[in-house]
């Protein structure tokens, strides 16, 4: 352990940075740009799939499995797609490796071995899934197709930053084809409401749902759905997003089907994803200046129980009650883990768990042998309690909803004083520059005003709330009418 | 449904790929030698993983990510390993696509975006990880490092076949370090161990555990364990391989760490995988002329029911007794499919599901329901019977061990008597062209000879078995003295 973090308010950034490698969760690796998700960072990552795999299994949804590469033809075969991302992928245009005559023991790339087209590594696989699909739709009973495919992508990225923004990362891509335009908008609306539960109830995050504008839209979607998050430092955060794709794919790729009339016509599509980037919004929310704070439904170890002992004979007694304890944990499905390392004193213990953000430490003691007694301190509000050993597994167990609910109700209690309804532009720059957080305005509805907003402070339109009303106003920027706020903030 | 598979007898290697694709496990891709793995065959797949990954963190190793490239420089560090993968490597050159001036709606690689250095994606990931594991390892407290990385590989393999060998597939590589020589060759030996459990009691498969020979080893291993299959063609499979690496990878990038007496040591490692291709072991081993066999360990549904019925009343009488069978089944942990798709015929269900192995099948109709019984087929067997309700549940039971059971002798004596010991290159040659499998003869031990075996008869040596004694004899092949028989094979 080595010195202590940044603080928050000293500086979040750099907080953010040197808390994700403190706490052993990713480091930057010899690519550019690409990250090394460390085991208890992967650890995290792997108890938020089995969540979300669970989920999608249960709305009816497959895994399966598309290339890695997507050949430069298919690549540009949807133009907006392929505008969109051209700009930032990672190109294989060889596939061999030869001695270097002119440095004897390394390495060049062979002339001889170009490919004739060039491979694309897939930033999103619209295409290669496309132009396979073509094959599996034939008739109105073939469908709807609900297919999911965990992966890695790589978008070449000029400024990263661990988990939020990476060259290379892991994530889920569902991509569905449908009947009807109803049905496809249907399940675009139903993923991003998946996202939604899974990101409020799993990792405590509360989340608006709403609609992406069209400049903001992933590129080849008529409609992006999407949830956003907000940060302790007031800034927002894309934490999922799903596509109501139109016909463009199915168009692009031509896959049609024969309908219940036995006419030909092109599916529906939609596609949606959340990856390792909510490794990073799960960090940025809950975490303080000690370091991190996970909530109880993610901890890869829920309870660390540790010895303090001045001899073997105190371990040995200590042991057999935590044995005990442990066993009695488990069965109730709460994850725990003794650490005995005789390596480390108590103190640095203390201060390992802390900074890696185990939500709740039992520390026990010779003294507490005689007592019947545990010390029980908290992750989330640093509180220590003394309680008895009977009914401590009720209690513990009593504590792992409440430090849920409750790291969930302060980040509730956050977004929604950082939330702020303006209607001049004057105030909007104003609570941008100072109260930070979700600005709700009126926006004329033009990507003209949406740019020049955006020029002049840095703000997006993060959404336009599924929930909002209806409203008669006047956009903030231009004077012109409107019919609805949308949430603005700086972004990351 | 189209026409019959290709039989066995027939022609074997077009039985597999038509029973690949028709089964709906895998199909090729619009990408030279990668393939789309379809919901069915990833879902086989994911049981795979689920149980492999349980024995892994049984055994104490943690997951982790690795980047996908590879930086030349890094993939040329360790020579032999470099060596060994450099001529069949996809190399990523550059970062961006532009519009094609010469083509409009076109891209073409943007020339101004090349890469300073490329990047490899990763054949195999002992450089990126070794590279990141000498930040990792100070002292003997950082020792053992136990990982583990589920991927995607690329290989650039000339000659592709769907699971087989394809030039992108889905692995886990494990990757440790440890203080000692013999710490690491027990740590390869015990995760050779651990395949073999998982490969004879999921996949049903008996196999061999042996070491490779010195020109079969592993690109940069000093010692290489593995499992060998025998196929129903009597061809070997290497289902697995684990390898000791010695100093190599710690010495080629700097992996030193302080030992007990505060001495510099380098590090000792393993590495070791297995990958998609298992699913091409596990289909060639049961499956027969009427379909893929899959052991209930492994079958994604492991019982499907299939009502008969002339009206909807009839169905719905079915589906109330249908409804109780499942919920006993699962409280069992039996996996089971009621399909009820109103869009098939009985007749066609029974033959998709017996090509696409489900091990048993009930079938209920409205006389079953006035005598309280069902009818059970058997998929390893092709036998039927009818049983009453009463005790249904057991029997299922009792039946899930039994075809797991039995296809695993199956197979097993299939090898047993295909393996054939021979003394004189004639009856090795005879052996080899006519009874096929394994063959155990005597070998001087030097490249020389195991070089040209190869050359004259394709057989190559799949292992010297752990369990083979000592034994004096004279090689098969150039008459000089052996100590000990080893294993020959055709092999995938
Ligand atoms: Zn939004
Ligand atoms: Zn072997």
């Amino acid at each position: 352990m080595s010195k202590k973090l940044t603080s928050r308010a000293e500086d979040y950034s750099k907080w953010y940075n040197e808390l994700v490698v403190k706490a052993d969760l990713a480091e930057n690796s010899a690519v550019r740009g690409c990250m090394v998700i460390k085991p208890y960072g992967y650890a995290i990552w792997e108890k938020m799939q089995a969540e979300l795999d669970r989920m999608f299994k249960e709305t009816g949804h497959q895994n399966a499995y598309f290339p890695l590469f997507v050949p430069k033809s298919l690549f540009e075969a949807e133009e907006k797609n392929a505008e969109g991302f051209a700009k930032e992928c990672a190109i294989v245009t060889h596939y061999r490796l030869q001695n270097d005559p002119d440095n004897p023991g390394k390495l060049r790339v062979d002339p001889n071995a170009k490919l004739e087209e060039e491979l694309i590594v897939r930033p999103t696989s619209e295409a290669i899934i496309w132009n396979t699909f073509k094959g599996w739709v034939q008739s109105y009973r073939d469908l709807p197709l609900l297919i999911n495919q965990w992966a890695n992508v790589v978008r070449w990225e000029m400024r990263t930053r661990l988990f939020l923004r990476t060259a290379e990362f892991l994530w889920q891509e569902g991509h569905t084809a449908h009947e009807t335009k109803k049905e496809a908008l249907a399940e675009a609306e139903l993923m991003n409401n998946v996202y939604a539960t899974f990101v409020e109830k799993f990792m405590a995050i509360p989340v608006v749902q709403g609609l992406k504008t069209e400049s903001e839209r992933f590129a080849g979607a008529e409609e992006t759905y999407c949830i956003e998050a907000l940060m302790q430092d007031g800034k927002a955060l894309q934490a999922g997003t799903s596509h109501f794709l139109g016909q463009n794919f199915a168009k692009a790729f031509d896959v049609k089907f024969a309908n219940k009339e036995g006419k030909q016509d092109y599916v529906w599509a939609t596609s949606w994803g959340v990856s390792t980037r909510l490794v990073g919004a799960l960090i940025m929310t809950h975490s303080d200046d000690n370091g991190l704070v996970l909530p109880p439904s993610l901890a890869p170890n829920q309870v660390v129980i540790i010895p303090i002992y001045k001899n073997e004979e105190q371990l040995e007694a200590i042991t057999e009650v935590v044995n005990n304890i442990m066993k009695d944990l488990r069965s109730k499905n709460i994850s725990v883990k003794f650490d005995n390392r005789d390596t480390f004193r108590p103190g640095a213990k203390f201060a390992q768990h802390e900074l890696q953000g185990v939500p709740l430490r039992i520390a026990i003691g010779a003294r507490d042998l005689e007592n019947g007694t545990v010390e029980l301190a908290r992750r989330d509000t640093l509180t220590k309690e003394v309680v008895s050993l009977d009914g401590l597994v009720d209690k513990v167990e009593g504590l792992m909803t409440e430090i849920q609910d409750s790291l969930f109700n302060k980040a509730l209690d956050f977004r929604n004083s950082h939330n702020t309804e303006v209607d001049t532009f004057e105030d909007f720059k104003k609570v941008l520059e100072t109260k930070t957080g979700f600005i709700s305005a009126h926006w004329d509805g033009t990507p003209e005003t949406e740019d020049k907003i955006k020029e002049i402070t840095k703000a997006t339109i993060r959404c336009i709330p599924l929930e909002g009303k209806e409203e008669e106003g006047i956009c903030v920027y231009s004077g012109n009418p409107s019919k609805r706020r949308v949430l603005f903030a700086k972004a990351y």
